[in-house]
């Protein structure tokens, strides 16, 4: 399939990286294929150009350029700007070119500009993943993936056992096929546990500040929940 | 001990039942003992003085009034009002009657004014663990159990297996002996995560809207969750 990814950070560049080993073929996105990224909790972090020409060079179909030529190109777009960011670069990418499209929106919008812990700049009764489907109407946004880091996105059996995923969006059959396609077939996740409409997100993306506390008292991003049902 | 309730509700009637088992002398408060309570989701729900005469009928040190009284009663205070009416309890039962105390505040701020799902009336930069801190500075405030149901909560062992429970507060004694002696020994929960100070109740009451989303989508309000680490 034919994937664009809003995005060129870390979590886009291990998304990609994913797909491209399913055997899709993927165009991460950004304002500048050769910004220099800073090195991150995961690790080595080339620019979208570098990423590109590394993954060309295991003969994988990777393209790197703009917002608006990766939602063209994609049958299938992935969210993954920074929150903050989000509603901006979707916007470059065109309404029309992400139009009867599924949206994976795995953003959350952490605001660090008063430093750690961060809060978040939409919450409670609104959402990142409702702003962008208000923004975007005829575009099926689908939230999932943004309640655990970027590796445990793409590869979820770094952490052992059973462990849960959540997903949300107005659409039942956009949730089927990321459900089956994109988490179980492609990232191998077991467990999804739909929430619900895209309002869902709101619940979603306030995990996160729990999710940061977890990871202080941890001392690891390594780690997921799972729900535990009683008798 | 003697342990003074704030609240005569569900969640105050099953603590204050539970802390009576354990052998403690419990009085639990409302503005009117008589008041007859809705039935809710736990089933029976008798008013705070029919509670008192069915547990002094078995022979426990059980009592029930106003605010006030419990706080001067309690040597360990529980708030278990709803969250909305927290600082008022408070303020009516007194700052010098809390002074010094441990506080257990397990309360949320759901707000149902408009309807289901409830919102938060604070959050993402304050708590109302926060709030009760800064209105009573003297005394100790800890934050927990207010992740799970009013049953799970003094009855951990209704969800199978392993699965957290998460503490915060300013004071590492006043953790520490509400971890040891209430968690543990009278309640008997096996894993208790320390989030840190108070201002992780941000964290632990952003939690509910996630809680409240997972109840519609496992039809039980009998669940927790587990904090599964990677390798």
């Amino acid at each position: 399939m034919d994937i664009g990814i809003m995005g060129a950070g870390q979590v886009a560049q291990i998304i990609g990286s994913k797909l491209l080993e399913k055997g899709n073929r993927v165009r991460i996105s950004s304002r500048n294929i050769d910004a220099e990224k800073d090195k991150g909790p995961f690790g080595k972090f080339p620019s979208a150009r570098q990423w590109r020409d590394e993954q060309a060079g295991k003969g994988r179909q990777a393209f790197a350029g703009g917002f608006r030529e990766a939602a063209e190109f994609g049958e299938l777009v992935f969210n993954c700007t920074a929150g903050q960011g989000s509603l901006e670069a979707l916007a470059a990418a065109g309404e029309e070119n992400l139009a009867g499209k599924i949206l994976i929106d795995l953003a959350n919008p952490l605001d660090f500009s008063k430093g750690m812990p961060p809060f978040l700049s939409i919450c409670n009764t609104e959402s990142l993943g409702e702003r962008i489907q208000q923004a975007f109407p005829r575009t099926k946004v689908v939230k999932t993936l943004n309640t655990v880091n970027a590796l445990i996105m793409a590869n979820p059996s770094l952490v052992p056992g059973d462990h849960d995923l959540f997903i949300s969006g107005n659409d039942a059959e956009s949730k089927a096929m990321v459900t089956e396609m994109v988490l179980k077939k492609w990232f191998h996740w077991k467990s999804v546990v739909d929430l619900g409409d895209i309002s869902a997100a709101r619940a979603m993306e306030m995990y996160l500040p729990l999710w940061l506390r977890l990871m202080g008292a941890l001392k690891t991003a390594n780690f997921n929940i799972r729900v535990v049902k009683g008798n």
